[in-house]
């Protein structure tokens, strides 16, 4: 099956049209043609089967003949505030895969020792709708706007909030920390690991230290690591 | 600290040279000078403690001050055997992040639905070495030429063997086969998956079905997936 994704499509739409791009790709790539079917979904757990009324290149047109919710893939909502890397693909790589394998919300965190102050949301966006519709999943990540951590760490979080950085000192693994069906905020720190005053603030605010395992990892497998292992706990 | 690889270094050696590329990197980009420290590993699981006799960006020459066996990160041993993707960027960062995370040995194998046919395992390896030193580890995965998954399937491979295949039928998940400890082969096939002649014959010749989870996932987002999963497990 192949997904296509369009945010503006629910229930109370009986038929749209696709934008101008979308049209291109639908009908000169793909080789659409009027009845032919296809699969929709608006990021929002819902899967229309539609079909295509006027295979236009420039702006086809398709009616909604079947409209289901799916069923969320998981039972529990993992949300991973990451900073972005200085390499920028690396964190590409990391909105890529950790849709792909399951995440509910990314939050872009800037930190003392963030090289990387500045991101491309929209490109962020497209990164995410492209990797859900890969992995025929119906529900789109929440990207949320980058912010500072210590503005983030002053918001109130649903479920248990940890924190994954690489200074000594006692911490457990996911595995003896974290059950599954449990509600779960990771912070990945930069480069450069959070700074000793984020670590105790963050320790302050609650937030529980836990090690991704033996050896060094970049930010972006740390946050590979953190989603393939809530992802496991819940198999 | 920072990680050098040599494989030429082992416990007989008292002092070697760096090559022009190394020496130019130590010398001129890092400006270590005459008695400055260097960690160097061969990647068979030594440690090497280093001082710079002669801090020359051509020929720079070190002498061994300390030497040490260092213990393996893994009591298990993981073997992945893996169809190149089609996109290289692809496979390439699954050889960064399986190594990473941590992996013995590597098979590019060709299946009946692979588009990609011949890789470059020279730049292979360099991706392999790059990793390990930047995630402080000692031992190189060693990492196999490309070899016909029939031609693979004919080996007689110790501990057990695992074939992640798309199609349909009863699989069980990693956490449900595969316990703590135990040694590890497991086959990810190509964008167009394995072919139905290629997983009959691996059943025959003894390969378990295994899931991934309950996504659909890319080649390389599969490999990490069973990669990071093996190392949940033995944590």
């Amino acid at each position: 099956m192949q997904l296509f994704y369009n945010p503006n499509i629910d229930a109370t739409v009986s038929q749209f049209v696709f934008d101008k791009i979308e049209s291109k790709h639908v009908v000169k790539v793909l080789r659409k043609k009027e009845g032919d079917t296809l699969h929709i979904t608006n990021g929002k757990g819902h899967l229309f089967t539609c079909q295509i009324i006027i295979a236009s290149d420039k702006k086809c047109v398709a009616s909604i003949i079947a409209s289901k919710e799916m069923p969320p893939h998981r039972d529990y909502v993992l949300h991973v505030a990451i900073a972005p890397t200085k390499n920028n693909d690396r964190m590409e790589w990391f909105l890529e895969k950790a849709t792909e394998i399951g995440i509910d919300e990314i939050t872009p965190i800037i930190c003392d020792n963030s090289e990387r102050r500045v991101v491309k949301i929209e490109r962020f966006q497209k990164i995410l709708q492209s990797a859900m519709k890969q992995s025929l999943q119906f529900q789109l990540p929440k990207l949320n706007d980058p912010m500072l951590l210590s503005d983030f760490m002053m918001q109130k979080l649903k479920g248990s909030t940890y924190i994954a950085h690489c200074e000594d000192g006692e911490k457990k693994g996911i595995k003896d920390l974290i059950g599954s069906k449990q509600n779960v905020t990771i912070l990945i720190g930069p480069e450069g690991d959070f700074s000793s005053k984020e670590i105790t603030t963050a320790l302050e605010k609650g937030y529980i230290p836990i090690s991704l395992g033996e050896t060094r990892l970049r930010t972006e497998t740390a946050g590979i690591v953190a989603v393939q292992n809530i992802a496991f706990i819940n198999q």
